[in-house]
C-alpha cells in the first residue's frame, strides 16, 4: 500500500504515524522522501489495512492498494483452479463447462420433476429451483419455502441430480439440510451476517454478484465466506445495472476472464437473469463458454406462460436443449465438455 | 396498467387472455382494438398484478404500468404526510428538519458521550450510533455489537437523546429493544425477509436507499415493511452509485422532491456517506433542506483521525457547528426550523 | 404509439387533442376509453412524432412507444442482413468474422507498413490506424493529422489491406478521400451535425456506440447518416461506462444480439477499447464471435512500450496472430470462417 | 505522479526507465526501493504525462496521479474566481447568482421576444434560445438555424438582455458574431475539434457535462478551449446518466462544490435538462443555490404545450416567477442577490 502525503507535513509527523500505523496493523513500512510529496509504502500483509482510517488521517494526502485487499480468494496465494465435487460426483471447476437448469421457482411436484427429467436429458448436470424467492413487490408470489425445498429433493430423488436453491435468510437455513448447494442471491450479496453464517456450513456456496457490485467487491464478499472457514465458493455473474434499457441488465461477460484471474474460485454465469428475455439465452451461453465461464445457470420450465415468476425469461425444455447443443459446440472448439 | 398485445393474435386468444387476467387478479378488463395493434386496459387495484408473469405470455408484446406498484408508501392514497413522534416529543416529518448526528461507530462510553453532549448542544435531536457495522472487508472492524448498543443507551441516558442504529439480521432484532429508531442499511434494502420482520416491529425504521436502486424500488422496500404492519418509515438518500469518482456516491438531490411527492413518508439525507468527504458535508446539507429534506443524518466524531471506520466523512463536534448554523439559514429562509 | 391521458379529461379537449396530433403528424387516431383512463393510440408511421411534444401537453399523463423511433435501420423493413462489399472484394456482414486491425496512432511509415504487413499475415482483412485522435488532455498526442493519412495509403499500397481511419471534424472530411472505411469515435456519436454530413459521404461508415449511449440511441444515430442518403453503416460496440473500475469499460456483450434483431447492420466490437487490457482481448474476441458478432477491430502495435497512444491494450503481432487462431475455432465451431 | 513497477525488475531496467521518462516529459524522477515493490516518484509538471503511454511500459504495473491533470482550470494555479463580464456589466461569477433563462428552442420573433419579456421582467440577466438543436432522432425538429440566431438578435434589441446559443459544429460559428455566450451542449463536451475552436473565439463558453463524463473529464475539456487561448469558460452541470428512470437525467449536485473548489471557474446547474420535468425546476434551482451554485439556466416558454422542443421541462413565466422568488429567499439567506 503506497500512502502519500500533503505537503509540508513534518518529520515528527510522519515519524508518529509511521509508528501508528506499524503497530496498528503489524506491517513494515517505508519512508521515500520526494521533493514535492512525501510516500510511505506497507510492506507484508496489508489485507487488514482499514484504508478509511488511514485515509483519516490529517497527514494523508490519498492512498493506493498494490496489493488486492482479498487473501483466501486470491489466486496469488492459490494459483490451481479450486475444484468442488459434489456427493455423486458432479465437479465443478475442473476445466470443462457445468450446467445448472430448473425454473425460477417450484409451484409444484409435478412442475419440478417434469423439468428436472428434461434437463437432465439434455444434459444439465445439477437442478436449481426457487423455494425462498427475493420479489421487489410484497404483493408478488414469494415462493413455496419449506415446501418447494420437499419438493426439489423429490425431484432429486426422482433423477439424481443434485440440488441448488437459494437462501434469504439465517432463519431459513436450518432447512437447507438437503440441498447440495446453498445460493446466495444478487441483493445479499452484501448481507454480511449471512455470509459469515454460511461459512459455517459444510456445503458450496454459490455467491451471486450485486447488481452494482464490483469485482472486488464480489470477491471480499467471497472472503467474507472462506475467512469464516468454507472455501468452497462458487462466483456467479448475472449482469449488472446500467443505463442500458433494452435487456433486464447487462451482462459482465469481461468478469470472466477478470475473475478466473484474480482468483482461483469457479466462475458461473447466469444468462436468464442477465437478459431477461428468453431468445438472448442461447447467444449469452455461447459467449460465457467462449470467454471461459466455468458454468452456467439457466432459468427452464415447463410451462414459461404460467409461471409463478420470471416466465418472461424461461425456456422450455426444447429451447434449452438447443442450447445445450450450442454451447458444446462451443466447448468442443476449446477443448472443453459439457 | 397497460397491456400491449402481438399483432395477429386472434379474438379467442385475446378472450381466453382477458378472462385469466381478470380472474387471477381480480381486475376490470378493458379491450381497445386498434389498426396495427390490440391494447388491453386493467381497471382497479393493479398492485398486485405481476408484471413478470404476464409479460411472459405468448399474446403480450409489450407493457406499461399506469399505476405505481405501491399502496400504502403511495401519497395518492394517503394525502397527508406522515409525521413520527418519538418517546420524548422529538418529531419527524411536521414540516421542520430535524437532524441525527453521531458517530459512525461506537467505541467507547466516553467517546459516545462526548459525542452525544456535543451534538445536542448543536442542535441534534437523535443521536445515532453504529453497534453492528457492514464493512466490504472481513477484516476491518465489524462494531461493537450488544455492548455498542448498551453505550448508546448510556449516552441516552447522559442527554436523554432518543437513539438510532443499524441492524444487520433477524438474529440481532432482540437486542434493539432500547433503541428508538432501527436503520436498515443501503446493502439490506432489498433483504426482504428482514423488511418483513420489521414490519412486526412497534418502532419507526429508517430506510436506507440502496447503491443501485431505483426511487421505486425504495417504496417497494418501503411498502414491505408497512404491508407487513408497521407503516412508520423513514426514507433516506445517501448516494448512489455511479461512474463519477471523485466522490464516493453521487448524491441524487432529486430523490427528495420525488420521494415527498409520490409519498407521504419522510425524507432524509446522508450528506456524509453521500459524499464520503468531511468539507462536502455542509453544502450538501445545505443543499438537502433547500430542496425540502424533513431531516439529516450525519456522522460527527470527536477525534476522526482515530475513528475505527469512516473517519474521512466525520466532522469533528465544532464542524458539526458551523454546518447547523448554515443549514439554520437556509431552513430560516423557507420557514422551517432546525 | 399508446398516449395514456390523465384523469378526467373532458370530451371536447380528447377531440381538439386527437385532432391537432392526427394532422401534424399525419397519423391515424384510435381513441379508447377506459373506467379510470382513456388510451389514445397512434396507427401509420409514428417515427417522426415527437415525444417530447406530445408528452408535453397539459392533457397527457405518460406515453409509450410501440414501434421503434428508427426506420431504415430497423430489421422490420429491411429483414435481410447489409453486407458491405469494399474495393478489393473484402465483404462485410455477410455471415462470416471480417478482422480490422492495426495500431492505435499512425506514428512513422516504418511502424504502420510493419504492422500492415504483420496482422494481414494472422488473417486482418482491413486496417486500422489512427491520423486524428480524440485525447481526453490537450496535453496529450493528438495524431499525425493528414500525415497520418498519407502513411495509411503507402500500407495499403504496401499491402492491399482496405483502410479505416476516424473523422473528428467536418473540416478533416476532405482529407478522408483515399480512407475505404470512416470512423466515427464514441465521443461523436451524436455530433448530429457530422453525422448528416457522413450520410453525404460515398464510402461505409463505422459508428462506434457513445460510452453512455442506448443501443436506441446508437440506432437512432446510424438512422442520422442513412436518412442523409448513406445506408452502408457498421455498428460497433466498444464498451460502456459503468460503475466498474477493473476494466477501461464494460464491454456489452448483448448488444451484439440485441443490435442483430434490431437492426440488419453490421455489428462489430473493439475488445481493445472495451477492457483496455492487453490479456482480455483474446477472451473478449473469442465471446464476441460466439455471440455472433460480424467482425472485430483490434488494436496492434509492433511496439506497445513505445506506443504514443493507448499502448497498454495493444497487442504485439504475435499476440494478435494468437487471438487470431483461437478466434478461428470459435468462428469454425458455429460455421463462420474469418 | 507515483509509478509502481512490477516486483523483481532490475537496477538497469529501472534506470533505463527513469531515464526515459525524465527525457521525455521533462519532469524530475525519484526512486524509492520498498522490500516489495520499487516505487518511482515524477517531480514537476507532470500535467504532459501520457498515463497511457507510460502505464504500457512492462516494468509497470500501476500508476497514481497525485497532480490534477490540468493546469489552467485548476485552483491552485489560479486561487480566485474568475469573474466575467458581459457588454452590457453583466456579471458571471461574482459571488451572486446570475439566472439565465428563456426557450429551449426560438421559434418566432413574438415567441422569443415575449419569453425574453417576461424572463427579464422575474430578474433573468441573460437570454438563452437554441437555434441549432441537437435532437436524438433526424426526423425531430432541428432548430430554426442562422434564422433562430436573428430572432434572438431581436429579441435582444428589445430587451437589452445578452444571449446564449448553443453551437453544434464549427462551420456554423461564422454564425455566432452576435451572440455573447456560445454553449457547448453535452454531446459535444468531448468534440475535441470544435473545442480547440472556441479557444480562439473572444466571447465566453458555456460548457455543459457529458451525461456520463466524469468532473475530471469536464475540466479536461475546459482545459482544451484555456490551452487554446479562451480562458472565460463557464462550466455547467446538467444531469448525468444513471440507473434512475424516474427522472431524465440525475443531477449530481455535489458537482458544484467539487468543481467550486478544483477550479477558479464559475459553475452554473440546469435544472430544466437535469430532470426533464416542470415541477421539480423549483426544488433544485433552490438546492443549486444552496450548494453553492453561481447561476442556473432554465427553460422557459410562452406556451410550453405548443413547444417544439422540451416542452415537459419549461416554465411558463409565471411559474419562472415563483421560481425566481423562491431562490431569491435562499440567496439572500447566504447573502447573494440574484
Amino acid at each position: 500500500m503506497i500512502i502519500v502525503l500533503k505537503n509540508g507535513v513534518t518529520e515528527q509527523e510522519i515519524g508518529s504515524f509511521t509508528e501508528y500505523i506499524s503497530k496498528k496493523y503489524n506491517v513494515g513500512v517505508h519512508v521515500s522522501h520526494g521533493k514535492n510529496s512525501t510516500v510511505v509504502g506497507l510492506v507484508g500483509d496489508t489485507s487488514r489495512v482499514d484504508e478509511d482510517s488511514v485515509g483519516a488521517q490529517q497527514i494523508v494526502q490519498s492512498i493506493k492498494r498494490v496489493q488486492e485487499p482479498y487473501k483466501k480468494a486470491n489466486r496469488k496465494f492459490h494459483p490451481d483452479n479450486t475444484v468442488i465435487t459434489l456427493n455423486n460426483g458432479v465437479k465443478i471447476g475442473d476445466g470443462n463447462v457445468t450446467v445448472i437448469a430448473g425454473p425460477c421457482s417450484v409451484e409444484s411436484e409435478e412442475q419440478v420433476i417434469e423439468v428436472a427429467k428434461a434437463v437432465k436429458a439434455s444434459g444439465a448436470k445439477i437442478l436449481r429451483g426457487g423455494a425462498f424467492k427475493p420479489r421487489t413487490s410484497p404483493y408478488a408470489f414469494q415462493g413455496m419455502g419449506a415446501d418447494g425445498l420437499t419438493l426439489l429433493q423429490k425431484a432429486h430423488e426422482a433423477t439424481g441430480l443434485p440440488i441448488i436453491s437459494e437462501v434469504m435468510s439465517a432463519l431459513q437455513l436450518p432447512l437447507f439440510d438437503d440441498v447440495d448447494i446453498i445460493q446466495v442471491g444478487a441483493r445479499n450479496m452484501q448481507n454480511f451476517e449471512l455470509l459469515k453464517l454460511l461459512g459455517k456450513v459444510n456445503k458450496p456456496i454459490m455467491l451471486k454478484r450485486g447488481l452494482a457490485n464490483t469485482i472486488e467487491e464480489l470477491l471480499m464478499s467471497a472472503e467474507y465466506i472462506m475467512a469464516s472457514g468454507n472455501e468452497n465458493v462458487i462466483l456467479c455473474e448475472r449482469g449488472i445495472r446500467t443505463f442500458e434499457t433494452s435487456m433486464r441488465n447487462t451482462l459482465d461477460i469481461s468478469a470472466v476472464p477478470m475473475l478466473k484471474r484474480l482468483s482461483h474460485l469457479p466462475v458461473f454465469i447466469d444468462p436468464s437473469h442477465a437478459s431477461g428475455i428468453t431468445w438472448m439465452v442461447e447467444p449469452l451461453s455461447m459467449a460465457a463458454v467462449a470467454a471461459g465461464a466455468d458454468g452456467l445457470i439457466i432459468e427452464v420450465h415447463n410451462n414459461p406462460s404460467a409461471a409463478l415468476c420470471d416466465g418472461a425469461q424461461s425456456l422450455t425444455p426444447t429451447q434449452f436443449d438447443s442450447v445445450i447443443s450450442n454451447i458444446k459446440k462451443i466447448a468442443s472448439a476449446i477443448d472443453k465438455t459439457i
